[in-house]
Parts: structure tokens; sequence; C-alpha cells
């Protein structure tokens, strides 16, 4: 893969993690990166001197990027406008009424600049994000340059951008044809849940994602009451029900899915369908927690997502790996649950796979893109170390990130993102929050800023 | 409270928290210190001028430093030498043989330095310690210049310290004798559990406390088999068996306190015994939840505490509380259990009744010690902010952290300790975590670094 003009990024010292969760960090040589791809990964030292860009990752950790699986991005502008509260008074009395006046292109715009900050500094380098106007998500993960899946949301109820119910059709057209064509971007497709959208809907989404090559994604078995609703509506369970309508396969995507069956894990496996975990998300709306060591020993494949940052609330992906660990444990009652190579593997090549894109993330591998992150081990919490992955998932922080690299751009450097400017999005929404909290009568404390 | 020679520190603009959980953060004017105390809290700003060193608090919060009710700090040599295990196979595998061999006077105080060093980074102020050769300990905090309350630990087994089954009694005095006098440092006893001490060793070490002042410790109904034992050696559950011995009361401190019935609970708040809830501990080694919402409405005042770095693995505060909410949101299935101010309030003012400190430390006010942290809000994580509390609890991280004074002593500016050598310290704790491994037979990934 070496292009003919040689590396235009060399990483040199340090260890190295190439297969998160299937190998262990070992000493590192050197690493190179060609036309955004990893030319190299570790290989002798054989020379002082490097073509290139030099990154010295010695007292470091170079492993690949971290993925998280699901998200509503724009959403941090409505971060803690209301939290504690039973999902329908938060969505009924604080978020719909906060995105229906207004979550606009610029909204999501804003709104995914400041997620993307926030993840891409934690050491996320792809993620998949579901919500409204999504081709300004795209817009705002290729200015921070992030890797993303960016799902058009569809309901049958009115949406931000499809005022008149039932016209998620023109507004995926729209999405389709606006969407950037980018190397980072993978459109895809969002039917909210089995509740939210019906029948025709959901087979219609499957059908149009079928034809754009693109992933579908739901939220599915979230809560109890989803599960009696769909039963009491179809006579069936959400997964009986999604299954029945032939939606259920290889690029579907199940988020949450919580309240299931035996058989409805089984169905799950059997037909090829992907899993996103959110624990945080989960406890904090007292959702419950998916059996996720049952649907892993039947063969499915799992990613761990952070869900939105107005329902967990941060996007900090060593956070939700901990979590996904430490909830396992307790509620199985057995401390060997989800252990931490396992964890590490959902948040690196299962969830590539839960994306479709193992063939290109996951893992540093020559020919993969260099999705890359190096973790400073040089810090108090990380001294001593005895084990790398046990120290990733129980001790390491999303702070401890210190460069971050996708598709071969250095997009972090130094715990600093070096594509944007980071005050100008932080003041754009601090006045965007000013606008919101005055529209819900809650507090505005950005106003102590002296941008605002 | 004013000295006559004027303030030595004063902080300036950014928002002030003065009671976490009780009042909301306000814009800020001037809080002055003098003598390790504070002498104004948020008094109008008349000058421009300040006596002293002066703080710019511009984009920060102003609060209380936080408290960690229970650690085992010295144990951060051995995090990460085994994970992922059931208690037994770890306790008899790794940590007794481990500790047996290398827990000396000088690993309690580098190991305690470590921790001090993590905790005092992320906004932690007091800990409350139990372990060995506790003067160490002691010696380590005031180093680093945290407030402690450090705790001996007693056995009736042979313990690193008191080789000689029963020899506790010798330690004790040798402890009492040595731990330096220091305004810092509260000297405490810790009786392992009551599966390890006797009835006798309870009764004696609760006398030996009374005589000295001091907080006895426990760990307490942490496990099912703990309780199963209890009961089959005394007829009684653990904290009737305590209760009983006459050990409960306001100035003994219960430990985890998981298996507990209604009567249990009303013992504890009868006796005015105080409770640490140590979530990710008890969630990580798979032991159950401890029922705070119940506990608190009885009366019962409970702290927060991140149990030893070897099982949790960290001492990152910040998390500790967000997992206590999270965690009894799953538990209860209620969304609104122990809501950010609750959880705030319990790592501030009710951890400092808990330790008995709520006259000197808990909250700003007049005449208080000056521990106080300043948490940089410039962050886009915390970007916009509608709730200070809701974004400490489920969005802010330990690195957000500014500055950290405890009694009155500026221990952390702009992210750096001030009062020690970090890298002195993380290379000591690499070299001797190269001793350690070598003696488990585990990797030394230390061993990349260049300092060793």
């Amino acid at each position: 893969m070496t292009a003919p003009t040689g590396p235009e990024i060399t990483l040199i010292n340090g260890l190295i993690l190439t297969h998160p969760g299937l190998k262990d960090a070992v000493p590192h040589g050197r690493s190179t990166i060609c036309g955004g791809r990893l030319a190299e990964v570790n290989v002798p030292v054989e020379s002082a001197l490097f073509a290139g860009q030099v990154i010295d990752c010695a007292n470091c950790l170079i492993m690949p990027g971290l993925i998280n699986c699901h998200n509503h991005a724009a959403m941090s502008l409505l971060r803690g406008v209301a939290d504690d509260l039973p999902l329908e008074r938060w969505l009924n009395g604080y978020i719909f009424p906060s995105e229906s006046k207004h979550t606009d292109p610029d909204f999501v715009h804003l709104g995914t600049m400041l997620s993307c900050l926030e993840m891409v500094l934690g050491g996320v380098t792809t993620f998949a994000d579901g919500y409204f106007f999504m081709e300004n998500a795209a817009r705002a993960a290729i200015e921070v340059g992030l890797r993303a899946v960016v799902a058009q949301g569809i309901l049958d109820l009115p949406t931000p951008d499809a005022r008149a119910a039932g016209s998620w059709k023109e507004r995926v057209a729209d999405f389709l044809s606006a969407c950037p064509q980018d190397p980072l971007i993978s459109p895809a497709l969002f039917c909210h849940s089995p509740y939210l959208c019906g029948p025709d809907t959901f087979q219609e989404a499957a059908r149009l994602a079928d034809d754009h090559d693109a992933l579908l994604f739901s939220h599915v078995c979230e809560t109890h009451r989803e599960v009696e609703d769909i039963r009491a509506r179809y006579g069936r369970t959400p997964v009986e029900h999604l299954e029945n309508l032939g939606v259920l396969g290889p690029s579907f995507v199940a988020v949450h899915v919580i309240h299931v069956s035996d058989e409805e894990m089984d169905l799950l496996a059997d037909s090829g369908t992907k899993v996103i975990h959110c624990p945080e998300s989960n406890m904090k709306l007292a959702s419950g927690v998916s059996p996720v060591r049952e649907l892993i020993k039947r063969g499915v494949t799992v990613g761990i997502g952070t869900d939105g940052p107005a329902s967990n609330n941060n996007l900090d992906l060593f956070e939700e790996m901990r979590s996904a660990s430490l909830m396992a444990k307790l509620v199985t009652k057995d401390p060997e649950a989800l252990n931490s190579r396992t964890v590490l593997r959902m948040a690196c090549l299962d969830a590539a796979k839960a994306l479709g894109m193992e063939d290109r993330i996951g893992s540093l591998e020559p020919g993969k893109c260099a999705d890359v992150i190096v973790i400073d081990l040089d810090r108090p919490h990380l001294t001593p170390m005895y084990d790398v992955a046990s120290h990733l998932i129980y001790a390491a922080r999303a702070s401890d990130v210190r460069d971050v690299l996708v598709n071969g751009k250095v997009v972090v450097r130094g715990g600093r993102a070096t594509s944007v400017d980071e005050d100008r999005i932080k003041a754009a929404g601090r006045a965007k929050g000013g606008q919101i909290a005055r529209g819900l009568g809650v507090t505005n404390f950005g106003a102590v800023f002296k941008d605002v």
C-alpha cells in the first residue's frame, strides 16, 4: 500500500495495541501512513531518519480509534435542560418543545460540531448518528475531521425537518441528494422505533436503505412500555414484528435491545442483525439492562454507543466501556462478565462490524484506514501498569488521549483539536444556549462567560 | 475571621456553588482566604486591587473540594494486577500474596503518593483511607497537601504490619504515636470486617477510638456470604451483631452496607451510624447495591467513596458520583432516584458529616477551612450550561479541575500539582511496579518508559 512518494506520517516508539480484545499491547517500533491508510504497522525501526511528519509516541499507547455506535449528536445543545425525570415528562416537557422551536439546519450543524469536538478529544474517530437535517451533521463531522454514519431520522409524526406528518420520504430524498459525498461520510436511515414508525414506513425505509447500500437503524425494545404497545398493536413483540416485516438482517442495526426473550435473541442472531448497547443512557432513563452477554454468546455483533448527550449526558467512550463492564457484572452477579478485553473489542472491531466497516476500521492493519489514537500513559492514575486492557477499561480517561488521526489526518494533537476553532464553536454554543434557555424558562449559566 | 495582615489569596470572577445540593451556583464576586480559612465568601468586588495572590476564576466554577470517604490508597501499586475475577481468586491469588511480599512502609508511602496525586488532580481535597503502616499514608497526604482521615487497619489475622496474629494493639499504639500531628491529618481505626475481626477486637478498637476521639471504620454487609457467615457464627446479622457489641454510633462508619434489612437500616439510623457508599467497587466485584435512597430517607448520613484503586480501578470522584446516580436509577427503576443535587451533597457536605468534619469542610462559608476547587467550564462537553449540578454529575470530568486549594494552600494550579515532583513519583511507581510484576509473573508495561 505504500505510495510511491513515501509516508506522510510516521509514528515511532511507545506501545501498540493493534487488535483490541484479540491481541495484547507490545512495544512499538515504527508505523507509517500513506494516502490516509496504514502502510506499515509496527515494523522494526531501521533508521533514525523518517519520512514525512514524525509523531513520537514514547510513553504512549497507539491503538485504533474508538467507535461510538449510537448518538444524537446535535442534542448537546439541549444537554442538562432537564434531568432526573421520567422519560415522558422529560420528552414532552422539555425535549420535544425545544426541538420543535429550535431544531433547524444551523442547530444540527452547531450541536454536532460541539459533540464532534467532545468525541474526538476523547479518542472517538467514528460515530453513528441519528437525528434531523442530517446533511448538516455530515458537514460538521467533515469539518472536525471525524468519520460518521449519518442516519436521517424517520417518524410518522411531524418532525422538525418534515413538518407534515408522513412527509419523511421527501426529507429522505433531500437528505440523500444533499449529503456531502466524502470518504468520511456514510449516509444511512433511522426509523425512530416500532411505536413511532408503522409497518409501511419500516418496509419502505428498508427498501430505500437497500437501494442506497445504506444501514437502517432503529431503537428496539428500549422500554417495557414499548413491548406492551407493540404487542397490543400487532400481536407480536417488537423483534418478532420487525422480523415479520422482513426488516431484520445484516444491515439492520437495533439500538438498546433491552426487553428481549431468548427467542427474540435467536431471531436477531439468525438474521445477522447488529445490536448497539448504550449502558449509561439505559441506566439514566431507568430503562433496564440489555442482555449483552447472552447476545454475544449467540454470535450477535454488539457495539457500544453513548446515546445522545441529552440522555447520558456525555460522549465519553472510555467511561461508556467502563459502565458496560460494571453494569454487566452487577446484573449478572458475576465479576467475570464483560471483561476488559471483551468490552474493548466491542468499542473497536465489533463496533466496526456493527457498522459494516470492519474492512476499513476497528484494528490497526496495513491497508486499513489510518484511524489511530495515541494515549498518554504517563499519568498518576495509570501508574504502574500491569495490564493495558484493564487500565484502558477501568482506569483511563478521555482526557488521556493526546493525539488523534482520522483517515490519516491529524485532527487532535497534544489534546487540542487542529481542524477547527474550538473557542468560536463554544461561544456559538453558549449564544444558542441563551436562546434555548429563554424559551424554556431555565437558567443560561453561559451568560457568565465573557463571550456572550 | 480576617487576619490583621489581610488575605493571602483572593479568588475573583466565575460562578460559585457554596452549598452543593442545597443552593444553586451564582455569579461570583470575590472570596478571600486568611490563615488557611475562608475569610469572605462571594462578597461584592469593590476594587480592582486585591491583596495577596489573586486567582482569576473567569469561566470557572468555584466549589468545595470533593471528599472521598473510602479508600485503600496505597493499593494503586496493585491496580490492574488482576481483574474480572471472583473476589476470592482475586484476593488469594493476587492481592494477599503481593501485599504479604511488598507491603511495607515505603510501599504505603509511595502508593499513597500516587493516589493522592490522582485524587487532588481530580478535585478531591479530603480522603478517608484504611490500610497498613498508616503513619506513612499520613506523610504522603501531607506532602501532596491533602486532608486525610488515616485509619490504621485491624485484623485478627497476621497483616503486613502486625505479623503475629492478634498483635494489632501494638501496631495501633505505634501508629498513634508515630502519626504526624498536622492540621491535615485525623488518625482513626479500621476494623476490616465482622468476619475478620472478632467481638473482642471490635470492642477494644471502639474503646481505643473513643479514647483518642477518633472514628472507627469497618466494611459491613458487603457480600451475601458475609451475612451468612456472621449469622452462622453469632446468630445475628452483621448490623445486629455490631449493635449487640455496642459498636454502632455517631463515630462508627460502616462502609458498603449492601445486604441489609429494613430493621438493620433502622438500627443504623437510630444509632447515628454513618454509611459510605462505593458504587463502582460494588459493581466491579459484583457485590450488589446499597439501598442508599432508603438509608437517606431514614436520616442516615451517607457519603461516597471510591474504595481502593485495585478494586475500582480509579479514584475519580466525578465518575463515582455519576455512577452512584446511574446505579440507583437502574436498580430502583426510577429515573428520579439520587438526582444530581442529592449526589453532589453526598460528596461534599454529607461526606463531611460522615467524617465528623462538617464544622470545617463540605461547604464554602466564612470561618470554614479553605478547601476549594476551581472547575474550568470552558469545555465542549460542558457547553452550553443550563444546570450546574446536572453538568457536575452527568457530564463533568476529573480533568476539568483547574485549581485546588486545601487548607488555604494552592496544591494544584492549571491542572498540575504544585507541592511535589509528579515525574519523580511516577518513575518510582513504575520501578516498584517492576518488582511486583516479577513476583506475580505478570507483565510490567512500565518497562517501556525511559525512566525505568
